[in-house]
Formats: C-alpha cells, sequence, structure tokens
C-alpha cells in the first residue's frame, strides 16, 4: 500500500512535532531503553527508585505506552476519530457523512464513537482512539474540560472541536450561531404578534442550549417584555420531560401562545403535544428535521448546516495535518430561518 | 485499572482460541524471534530464504503484524467495532445506541464506522478496527464475500453480522423477517382492494432489497395477481431515482393504485410524491420512522425493531468472547404492521 504509506508518513509531522519515544524517556530519565520498557509495561525488575524517574521522565514527556507499537505506524492506514454525543440523534447523521467524506478524500478512514452526553465516557472514548494510533480528533464535546487532551495535542494528534466549544484549553471550535439563530427564530414570533412565548430547552451546562437561551432572552427584551420563569424550562429533551414542560406552558389561565423549541428532540415531542389540542400555538423549532415541511402546519424551523459543520471542521484538522495551520480560531456558522406556516400562525386569544 | 484490565483478559480467551504470537511463528519458521521481527517491520537483514519460511509461517497461523504490540494489551480498555453501511439513515440510530449499550454493560467501547455501501471500504475498515485491536466486530456488510475476515476469526475476533447476512462464511447473523415483513405488508394492501401495486426497493444485490422484493412477488403470487415488469423498481434509494420510479408507476393509462416502499430512504420520498398529487394512492413502507404517525394520513408501516436487532447481535458478540457460544446460527426476528391510514385507503378508481 504505496498510497496510504506516504499519507501515514505524511501526516506524522505538524505543528506540535513528533511524538516521544521511549529513547527519549530513556534519555531524560538517564536509563536503558530495556528499563523503560519493563516499567511500561508493568513487568519486575527495576527499583522504586528509577521507575519513579522513569515515571516523571513519561510525565514530563507526554509520552503514552502505546508509543512503543510506533513502528507499526508504517504501512497502516490514516485514520480520524469523530466523537459524537448521541448516536441516535439525526442532526449528526448529515455531520457524521461530512467527516468521513472529507475523511475519504484524504485517503483516511474515519473511526467514530458516542460520548452518550457523559464527560467521563467522552474522555475515556477520545483517549482510547488516540492510544489506536488516530492522526486526529473530531470532538463534539459532551464535558466541560478538556486538559485531558493536551498531551495528546503536544503529540500530535490534530483536534478540531465542533457544536459546541472546548473546555479550558486552546483550541480548534466550529459552531452554529447558536445565539444568533435563536435570537432571530423568537423576533420572528413576536412580528406575529405573540408575547407570551415559551423556550424549551436541552440542560443548560450544555453550551448549545444556554446560547439558544441567551438569544430567546435578548429577542424578548429588545420587545420589552419580561419574560415569566414559568415559559422557560431546560432540562433533558426525552419526550417524557419535554411533553410535560409543554403542557405546563400550555395551562393556566394565561398560557404561551408560541413555543420556541431548543433543539430536533424537542422539536419533535412539542409537534406532537400540539398536535393533540383543538388551538392553534406558534411554533419555532432549532434546527430543521425530515418532513418538517411535510406536516400541517409545516414546522418554522431555525436551520444549522449540519453537513457544513462537519466538512468545516474536518477541513480544519486535515489543515492542521498538513501543518498549513498555525493558531487555533473560532469558527460560527450561520443559521437561516426556513418559514413553512407553524412559526407564522397569530397568538390564539 | 483493574476493572478493565480483568475484562481484557477475559476477552482474550474464546472458542477461537488465543491469537498467534511472534514466538509461534518464529517456531514454525525454525529461526528466532528477532528475525520474525525483521521481516514483520520489514527491516534489513534477511535472507530471502529465510524472509519466505517467515511469511508463509505467518500465512499458516493467521498472525498479524500488529500482534507485535500484545503487550500493549495489558490494560487497555476493551472494545468493539460496528460497522454501518450510512452514518445519515435514522433506521441504524437505535441499532447503534442498542450495541453500545450492550458494549457498556460489558465495559466495553463501542467504535463505529461506515462502509459507505462499498465493499472495499467495509473490508478496509474491518481490517483497520482489528488491527487496532478491537475484541469483536458487529458488521452490517456491504460486501457479499467475508473470507477477508475468517483469518481475524481464527485469531479470535469475535464476529456477529447483522441486518444482512455474511457472505461465503460461516457465522452468527442476526436479521429481521424481510420476505415475510414485505409479504404482509403487500397482502394487506391486497386485502384493502389493490391489485395494481407498485414496488420500489433499494439496489436487487443487497440481502434486505431482494428479499423484500421476493416477498412482494409472494404475496402477488398467493392472490393470482401477474406483476407487471413496470410496477417494479430496484435501484439506489436517492430522493431523484425514487422520486422518477414513483412517478412513472403513476403515469399512464393503468397507474398503479398502492406503492410499496422497499425502505424508509424511499418511504419518505414516496410520501413527498403522494403529497403533491391529488389522487390517493395507497402506501405501505418497510421500516418505521419518526413522524410517520403525524403525517396525513399516517404511515402503515412494516416496523422492524432496529434496537433489537442491535442488541441481539451485540449480546451474541459478547457470549462469543465468553466462549459460551459454539456454533454460528442465524438469528431472524420478527417485522409487525402498524395501520395509520396510508396502507388502508381504497384504490382510487
Amino acid at each position: 500500500m504505496p498510497e496510504t504509506t506516504r499519507r501515514a508518513d505524511r501526516l506524522t509531522g505538524n505543528r506540535y512535532g513528533n511524538r516521544p519515544t521511549m529513547k527519549d524517556v530513556a534519555a531524560r530519565a538517564g536509563v536503558g531503553l530495556k528499563t523503560v520498557s519493563r516499567v511500561v509495561n508493568g513487568e519486575p525488575g527495576v527499583t522504586p527508585d528509577t521507575e519513579r524517574r522513569v515515571r516523571e521522565a513519561i510525565d514530563a514527556l507526554g509520552f503514552r505506552r502505546n508509543d512503543s507499537a510506533r513502528v507499526l505506524r508504517k504501512g497502516r492506514t490514516a485514520s480520524i476519530g469523530l466523537i459524537l454525543e448521541d448516536l441516535a440523534d439525526p442532526f449528526y447523521g448529515p455531520l457524521s457523512r461530512a467527516v468521513e467524506e472529507v475523511a475519504r478524500a484524504h485517503g483516511a478512514l474515519l473511526i467514530n464513537g458516542s460520548s452518550a452526553e457523559d464527560p467521563e465516557r467522552e474522555q475515556e472514548l477520545a483517549l482510547a482512539l488516540c492510544a489506536r494510533r488516530v492522526d486526529g480528533l473530531v470532538v463534539i464535546p459532551a464535558g466541560d474540560d478538556h486538559r485531558y487532551l493536551e498531551p495528546e495535542m503536544r503529540a500530535g494528534v490534530a483536534t478540531v472541536f465542533v457544536d459546541r466549544p472546548a473546555g479550558r484549553i486552546d483550541a480548534d471550535v466550529v459552531l452554529s450561531d447558536n445565539y444568533g439563530g435563536a435570537r432571530d427564530g423568537v423576533a420572528h414570533l413576536i412580528a406575529h404578534g405573540h408575547r407570551r412565548i415559551g423556550f424549551i430547552g436541552d440542560m443548560p451546562r450544555i453550551h448549545t442550549a444556554a446560547e439558544r437561551l441567551r438569544g430567546y432572552r435578548a429577542a424578548m427584551e429588545d420587545a420589552g417584555i419580561t419574560v415569566a420563569e414559568r415559559w422557560m424550562s431546560l432540562g433533558a429533551t426525552d419526550p417524557e420531560r419535554v411533553r410535560r414542560a409543554a403542557e405546563e406552558m400550555l395551562a393556566g389561565p394565561d398560557p404561551v401562545t408560541a413555543v420556541f423549541a431548543g433543539n430536533n428532540r424537542v422539536t419533535v415531542t412539542v409537534v406532537r403535544v400540539l398536535a393533540e389540542r383543538s388551538r392553534r400555538v406558534a411554533l419555532v423549532g432549532f434546527d430543521d428535521f425530515e418532513l418538517a415541511d411535510l406536516l400541517q402546519p409545516g414546522v418554522t424551523v431555525v436551520a444549522q448546516d449540519s453537513a457544513a459543520l462537519g466538512r468545516t471542521a474536518a477541513e480544519r484538522l486535515f489543515r492542521q495535518l498538513d501543518g498549513t495551520l498555525i493558531a487555533p480560531e473560532r469558527i460560527e456558522l450561520p443559521t437561516r430561518l426556513i418559514t413553512r406556516g407553524s412559526g407564522e400562525l397569530p397568538p390564539a386569544d
């Protein structure tokens, strides 16, 4: 496979320099290679003092045990990893496919995994992929502290965050304009006469959820509307929680006349709740989704370009690997309001 | 990590025995370990004759170069790989998530990749995951010849095929009853008075597409209906191709009065085509899909249990790894007809 060999060789050099070897560890610790190998592989025959010196050298250099398999890289296929937060969320379908297409165009394989929105799982998976010698990682982060990736990045693993920013490290990130998109969507409802507008979103610790809530608040404030606490509900996006939240806002003497749904998982549940009711309630959802145009009324959405997020992130990753990028950047992609009927309904009262 | 270490150790033993080591190769070739290492790593200093003997031993034993990294397995996290055929097909969302949940319950990480319906890509990805030391593979096959996996399986990689059978090897496979499900769906249309029923499916080389076509033919034959060639269209499931196929069947002097859609990608396009027409055409789709019940009319489907396919396959994989399975089996899961309106419309003429 001369083609893939060339690719793998080329991918080795980049802005972060080469990975440290066992030889580097041995030199720094002032011991022989065999001693480092014993410590790394947990074999006996090393004094506690020597082991301590070796471990200090390992930490200082950011050496990882699997680098002793360095020789195996020769001839192996280049690969990049993608860490999603939910394998079953259709939003990530076009994003994953776009990352895969860019990887393929660069002769690299894509390997995916899911954090299932669990920061520990994200870390475990990211490090497992690094240990399996991926050349780069595209991460949709679940956690908010990514310092665990710094040794990998120093050791040459290209890294781009997408959909949500990295936490406590300086890294490339590709985002949608979550704040601006939500603000536009809510302003659209206000322009159609609504004042009591509900917001149902994901857990507030998630960057996108917090940004979209901020956009909602800004649009309301711009219109001089004081937001009631009971109009806002943030939490898990499972159908039971979202249904309860929607039903509460739609009940009582002063129900909301419109709902802004914080993501596609929320929107499909709100569509169901509204379909069961006779009173018409306006709806704008963040994220487009399949068949939104065929529902009655069609669902007005603030669409992110999921494929463009994936493509932009992956292209940036390969530019890191090519050594043509210097400083990490934050790239924000615009959203687009698509009107289909549900967001243009007037207030029922 | 004593927990994951135990798991990794336990995963090493299974029905296919342990992977051969460089030592085994050296013994069989009658050479020293260093000589094998030189051949494996492409280093100089080996005579052509010795190299040939080593390569023969490697082939005979099914040894893979990356096994020289064997020592690295100590303490590493157990992992399994899942090969999908399309990252953006929502059918695979619940399947992937179910495989992930089973993996997690067994303390293993799940790593995914997509073949993009390309047999070469499938092979490349499967072997790349094996080289990255996955303990097992769940494969939704794109190709029809999986002999390339035999050395891996002999070397101890647990393997289960799902959604479509393995080709030319004896392996565990978990399928839906594609034939029976399609036959029931078409019989349902016949029971509602239809005789001119179209079938739009995926490429005929795909097992599920061929089986569903067989079910369609069986139902028609059972009812004594002679199928016209122009009622059947198999090919890519992109919207353009499906739209053209549907429009052709719906045109002319004797148009079909009902359509059986061969999978969820086909169904959503047919729904669009029918929504544009005034004449009502009945529709039953293979695969359930999100919001099918909220369309007007609701879409009647033959539902596969995508999560059960994934769960069953993954559980079987771990039973292979536990050494509690002996012979490969073919497991078929039933489908379920869900009536929602579109499949119960009478013929328009």
